[in-house]
């Protein structure tokens, strides 16, 4: 039995409906006469903290029983899931405590400060994140929510896919951005259950393959040294996201670094709205791949919109 | 009787409403909390090729005759207003002729020429526009619709905040950017009438504060050498709309470049849209003038989205 249903998907999206934002689905004509597909954005850009790291951490703190939640939440993360898991452990009022490497964004640091959060800070290696983490859960006794490999993670991701195909209907192909999976194979499970005729795609960038290739060889493959402007998907699949992915997911398609800072553009030009490197693989592959979707109707899920705006692929300055 | 009536708007408003987009009306809750105000922003940078001039354009294009519209339209303009009639020409199926300067931003060039008009270039001054724009109109009968100081430009433009009331509800401020004013006296007409007890603020920056100086000073005073990065606000206002200004706006708020650019960074960064200069010159009013705002309801027209990526404030490369 998979480790995350539909039904899980579908009892997260009324656990946290009152905490989210529901995010529109905008279209956009001119990148539909530019692709020839009939393209379904769902803009989690405009989600709380960012992105929709807000749900599967708002689903996370919100499943965790009174006694557990007193003791609060613990994660090591330099990116979108520590803001997150931060405000949703804030909203419930609760405490939150995040490992973070010591060369972390400023940034990001605020952010998380701002919502809160007690943050620790560590070598910037895989090793001290972990043993950093382990003391910090010795010391609180607080719930580890993993980013991605986390069944109540998971499912709150799949609660983007639940709104999309309401808004959207039919559509004939769902794609997501993947990076450790949890959104990938929560859009799946959803798109599955809701649209068994369409195709999910995962989009990875080319120059951090290890979800394509763990797909294609059927055997799980680390992620190493990753060089990608989409620094979201710099993770390997995990041991929940994997099995998923493999049981729900129709192909991972990979797409040139170039590829991906000119749907970047375009989304921010044509649609008038900001996203962040992540956001724009799906479209990218839209573009490198076009024999997957001319003529269909494709929902694409915009991940977020955390970019440092002073450093924007386009000015020559990242 | 003023040059444009609030039975004009509401009848551009249904003329026009199949032709434009019905822009969301946003908020923003860390923004109400910097400002201590409830913002509710209407977004026309999401309207039809990128800013509100689309709807005066529109308005303009469809109240011509049949005789009138066979033989087209024509202006001069380097900024949004020609491609915002190229555009509601191509819709109309009728010719358009645009006057551009030699040195117009290629881009601005391409889009115009992307809708199908005709561009004739002249020499960057004002005399060889009104020479070159003469000469066109003398060759083919089109007729001349004018980016502010038109009644049908002005009543177009009134439908953004007729929209605005209609979805925020009662609001005590409604502000828009000031250049030649079609905007902002399209704005206080509705307003005015929608809500009597509403104030209603042109923002305008301090280096081009013509229309601030002309409504002090109660004579027209002409923008001279204005020195601002809102490039949408350089014109001077007209004759049109310098007396619907002085008759139905309250005051006139300056801003600093620095003000704008800061405003310009907290749209982008905090609610993820993209907005041109212009569209900051309220919300940098909000700021730096509080008392005007604090506590209140506040409506502010984001007017357009059409900006150089590569050339972005923060990023020192303007």
């Amino acid at each position: 039995m998979a480790a995350v249903s539909f039904e899980d998907i579908r009892k997260a999206g009324l656990r946290i409906h009152t905490y989210i934002h529901r995010t529109p689905v905008l279209t956009c004509k001119s990148l539909d006469e530019m692709s020839g597909a009939s393209l379904f954005f769902k803009c989690e850009n405009f989600q709380r903290a960012g992105a929709f790291k807000y749900r599967g951490a708002c689903n996370a703190v919100f499943s965790l029983t009174e006694a557990e939640a007193e003791r609060g939440v613990t994660t090591h993360s330099s990116g979108n899931h520590a803001g997150a898991l931060a405000r949703a452990a804030s909203i419930r009022g609760i405490p939150a405590f995040v490992v973070m490497p010591e060369n972390a964004p400023s940034v990001k640091v605020a952010a998380v400060r701002g919502y809160g959060a007690e943050i620790t800070f560590c070598k910037p290696t895989l090793a001290a994140r972990e043993e950093t983490l382990e003391a910090v859960v010795a010391r609180t006794g607080a719930t580890f929510i993993h980013p991605y490999d986390n069944p109540n993670v998971i499912a709150g991701q799949g609660t983007v896919a639940l709104e999309l195909i309401s808004e959207a209907g039919d559509l004939n192909v769902v794609m997501a951005p993947v990076g450790g999976g949890g959104l990938l194979s929560g859009t799946a499970i959803s798109t599955k259950t809701l649209l068994p005729q369409a195709q999910v795609f995962g989009a990875e960038p080319e120059q951090a393959d290890d979800a394509y290739c763990s797909f294609k060889r059927g055997v799980f493959v680390p992620s190493v040294n990753p060089d990608t402007i989409a620094d979201g998907l710099l993770t390997s699949l995990g041991e929940l996201t994997f099995p998923l992915i493999r049981q729900f997911v129709d192909d991972i398609l990979t797409v040139s670094e170039n590829g991906i800072k000119a749907a970047m553009e375009l989304i921010w030009e044509r649609m008038k709205i900001v996203v962040e490197p992540s956001s724009a693989v799906p479209l990218a592959a839209v573009f490198e791949h076009p024999e997957f979707f001319y003529k269909k109707r494709v929902g694409v899920i915009l991940s977020g919109g955390n970019v440092d705006l002073n450093r924007l692929p386009w000015t020559g300055v990242m």
